[in-house]
């Protein structure tokens, strides 16, 4: 089955499937029907039903969907099979709590170092790698196959280091900058905006007074 | 001017016209028009001129718009002249990274204090404040006017101290837990869901390869 032109917000809700197939695989329930899905969820039926058949019929009259095997399903066309390896780039709170997350080793993304600017940050040991000099960054992106950067510095210097390590081979960017970041067509970027979901709750508080 | 009935969408984007506008006021630019504004941004010129148009007309045929003026009212309009009281709960490295974070005085947001339940957290001073016994949040939020909590704990206990919090007088969440928080109509949640960020940027790997 192809999963080409399958548009983005389809595949921005998969990982909310996904979740709670999981969640629904953690209490043993075996299969589910699309209504079912549809009160745990809060998407309709019908947008589910009309989801998940652009990956093919999951579904089967009368039974509804395995939960184990779309889950297993949902994850692999999310790549959650495929292993990655990433560098961290600023080891301030953000880049410390994202380096210590334990939802990246699940989604297959291996952080191999965590890299910082600031002499008295460079040589600390976290749990499993040590902090290390931006400078050597574009280096160790040749030398240990990396594909992933995760950017945790303000948005001054963010541009230039992602056109490094582009330059040095890396095809992804999880992007905390607040900037928009201007890559090459062959570069996937994936931005976490908080300052503007930080202003949405802002607009929303204000509505609701 | 009302600006009730406008589309989530287009709130969405407000963020991202403020920023920009930030810029080129850091630049000295003080006039724009939808044209260039529009290379800069990367919405199209007819998008920029209509999402504008719906909280008053903004521009002037001929002269484009007066960016200081249009930085100020899209700010107005996101409520960031507005102070909010705001607590973090969980002192983890995302609850510190968050607690640190210099945007959110920006945005109108005070935080007041940061809890867990850890006691080897609880009592650690850290800049503004010091670390504080879940337990008493609820004593906390009722005695200072909080208007918001921070949800930077696992999805275990989430909903739980929400639901006490929200007993006690709190009228938003900022949910960093990877769960869809259960609350009465009156009350706002805006989510920032890491893992599905990150399953979004696995899929985007995958397909690009």
């Amino acid at each position: 089955m192809s999963e080409k032109n399958i548009s983005m917000a389809v595949i921005r809700r998969l990982p909310k499937y996904h979740r709670y197939l999981g969640d629904l695989l953690d209490k043993d329930i075996q299969r589910i029907s699309s209504k079912e899905l549809s009160e745990i969820i809060g998407f309709t039926a019908s947008q589910i039903r009309q989801d998940l058949n652009n990956f093919g019929g999951f579904g089967q009259q009368g039974y509804g969907y395995n939960v184990e095997a779309l889950h297993q399903e949902i994850g692999k066309i999310l790549g959650l099979d495929k292993v990655y390896n990433a560098i961290v780039i600023g080891a301030g709170n953000l880049g410390q709590a994202i380096s210590n997350y334990a939802g990246f080793k699940k989604a297959g993304f291996e952080i191999k170092a965590l890299f910082d600017v600031n002499p008295r940050m460079i040589g600390i040991k976290m749990r499993d790698f040590e902090i290390l000099d931006s400078e050597e960054a574009e280096d160790f992106v040749r030398k240990n196959n990396i594909d992933i950067a995760i950017v945790c510095i303000p948005k001054k210097g963010a541009q230039e280091i992602v056109d490094r390590l582009i330059g040095a081979g890396i095809k992804g960017v999880w992007n905390f900058a607040p900037i928009d970041l201007q890559v090459p067509k062959h570069i996937v970027v994936e931005n976490v905006n908080l300052t503007e979901s930080l202003y949405t709750l802002s607009y929303l508080m204000k509505d609701n007074e």
